[in-house]
């Protein structure tokens, strides 16, 4: 009997979690391990303040994000303008690897139109929020649903996906919300989609709502979150955990107001997680030049903080940072550069500096000292660091007079113009144009 | 009996909440609405790559802090450098409101220099993770809480406060982290703090390790988390609601790598959760002035997707938004701009602008048209908007010529010189320089 249960329990035993940052064993229905992307840059990235897409650029950008991998593409309605409608046509016929959408509000006027354009699905959307049903539509959620089974039951009679989302989800009424979900998937809608319209929505709220979805309907949960609380990224994570497939994004987060989830910041984070998924899926090292190439069409920078991306993303400075990056970098990168195609980079050239960030320059320009002998010309820099901005050129300079002292025999040493040490020091000490 | 229960199920009801989007109920430790700032632009500030502050910068840098009302300033510790030891004293002299606190490896060359600067309260810090441990001091857990002790008593004998962090503790073993903030606790440490270092947490995790800590430890929590994986500001979110009461941020969120907890960032997140709380504590329409200092310093820009201060934080787009935020600003914004000092910017000047972004724009203009002319005009609008980026100018002299002709009898209007109309046209198309 007691040897059964050791046997049983042996069996039983769950494999060691190989990443301990991966998808919590608890949380049964994850998808951290299975996601897809949905890339909005050329819907909701066109509804940022400054994007103006001509249609030789949305192709450049559509052929750009398919070549990154993302699994689908969603365009503006059709109905926007004509012009819209002809670059979703002209999309459509590119023949991308992802699928393409649209992005239509919940009505047969703009469905009508949509399919007829050669997608690939129709992502529809209707305000749910008391907020949205006062101000926006102006309709009760009995119209809603009428309306949202009119939609998709003609969407699919084309053959095509469709998607059901609500808008504002956070802020609509629970039990309306599951209701309208239910009656949708019960018709066969492919996707069901929760959206943060305002960004109001916090990690735990968002894994609470999903895993409740999760439980009601059998489709596939779509999630769309807005940035301006500073947590889409953690939103879509803690989503895919309670159980959504599929996260909407857009190239370095552009959308209305400050945007949603960045498709390079959520790399950075599902990487993390879920390495192997990532890097089997994704071209990583193409997201540089995507970021590029969207960050001139609607004229903003990469914002210094980017992740990945951002000019300092991969700078180590302080000592016992550099220190224990020299001897591991995992010591302090969760990231590594050369999966996006990045380098590393270690600021030594200043006060915060230490010794072993010194040493390893020393080694770098093939000289010889002592750890000793480092900590004294560390303690030089340190001083110079304090009076202004070093840049290398400062500390090679002071490392070679220090080592061309050590190397060279006293009596020459003091042998040398005292004239030159000071216009030496001075010299180190003219600020740099 | 049944009437007894009847009674008890009424006196028990919770109070409705009144904010929605507040702390949860069921987070009894919850300190989402009493939390404290520790600012660490003048520490781990100093560690961003492009930062060198001058003496008189970083007193510029505290006095702001101080004024927006952050509740502790962080010093980069007084042995980096001869500077930053006499910059630090000089911080202290400054008679500020916040608290000033220096940030010093635990150990007692350092702690002796620290407590004779002048600071209220010393933050001590140690690598707890086998990576740490092994590439950065070489020490074992039993060392480290020697260490820890020392350096605790003897920084509690002056008279000021202290607090222990452990450094990367989402990689340290739990069971050693656990015993060496029990052992810290018991002699009298005033916090003790959780270090996402490499910015490798995730919001859920952050929650979990939170509340276990909270049920060893009885002095207060604080947590310090990265941004290299996006999720620094939910982060902080979800740790205080698990029970940690202090947050470590900087301005813009600058730090070593692509930094921390951003400030600014973190105020959008609490003010939707805590409205009265961070209004009545600190001051808000002081933050794009404190963002533009730190940013000049470190010569950076303020990111364009940066939370509240980004350039279009408060602009609105897409025709169906505008026609909401018109009705009601609630119905697409949970944050207020004007708590801010900032404005909401309607953009209706696009081919995705809708009639009632228009109508607005008309009633401005303070021009009549009917609604039916108000959708004829905007299809004229989208129109000219497929073809090239509109400014409100070219949007503005759409709408006068077309009130010019529904105002002007007909025959009036038939008499006009084609030509005028061609040049009119060819005016508007062409690119502005």
């Amino acid at each position: 009997m007691s040897e059964n249960f050791q046997k049983v329990t042996e069996s039983a035993a769950e494999p060691q979690q190989a990443n301990p940052y991966g998808p919590n064993p608890a949380d049964y229905l994850s998808n951290v391990n299975n996601f897809q992307l949905i890339d909005s840059t050329l819907r909701e990235g066109e509804q940022f303040a400054n994007a103006f897409f001509t249609t030789e650029k949305k192709i450049e950008i559509a052929k750009a994000l398919d070549a990154f991998g993302v699994d689908y593409i969603e365009l503006t309605s059709p109905v926007a303008s004509e012009q819209s409608r002809q670059d979703c046509e002209a999309i459509c016929k590119l023949g991308l690897k992802a699928k393409i959408l649209t992005h239509i509000r919940c009505h047969m006027d703009d469905a009508r139109v949509a399919v007829e354009t050669g997608v690939d699905g129709v992502d529809v959307v209707i305000g749910t929020s008391k907020f949205l049903r006062q101000y926006s539509h102006g309709k009760d959620m009995n119209y809603i649903a009428k309306s949202a089974v009119e939609v998709i039951e003609f969407v699919k009679s084309k053959g095509i996906e469709i998607r059901f989302s609500s808008e504002d989800s956070f802020r609509s009424d629970l039990v309306d919300l599951l209701n309208i979900y239910k009656t949708v998937d019960k018709i066969g809608v492919n996707r069901v989609g929760i959206a943060d319209t305002v960004g109001c929505a916090n990690p735990r709220q968002v894994y609470e709502l999903v895993r409740t979805l999760r439980s009601v309907v059998s489709c596939d949960i779509e999630c769309h979150f807005h940035n301006d609380t500073g947590c889409a990224i953690a939103n879509a994570y803690t989503a895919l955990e309670g159980g959504a497939r599929l996260i909407d994004t857009c190239v370095l987060g552009i959308g209305e107001r400050n945007g949603i989830v960045p498709l390079g910041g959520l790399m950075a984070r599902m990487i993390v997680a879920s390495p192997d998924y990532v890097k089997s899926k994704y071209k990583l090292h193409k997201l540089r030049d995507l970021e590029n190439l969207v960050a001139e069409s609607v004229e903003v920078n990469i914002p210094f903080n980017n992740p990945i991306t951002g000019f300092c993303a991969f700078t180590h400075k302080a000592g016992i940072h550099a220190k224990a990056i020299l001897a591991n970098p995992s010591t302090y990168e969760i990231l590594d550069p050369h999966d996006f195609g990045m380098k590393r980079y270690i600021h030594f050239a200043n006060r915060l500096t230490g010794w072993n960030a010194i040493k390893s320059r020393v080694d770098q320009l093939n000289l010889n000292l002592t750890d000793d002998q480092c900590k004294e010309v560390t303690t030089k820099i340190k001083k110079l660091g304090d009076v202004r901005p070093l840049n290398i050129d400062d500390v090679d300079s002071i490392i070679k007079d220090f080592h061309a002292e050590i190397a060279t025999p006293k009596i020459a040493a003091m042998k040398r113009d005292p004239q030159d040490l000071e216009l030496e020091d001075s010299q180190l000490k003219k600020p740099k144009n």
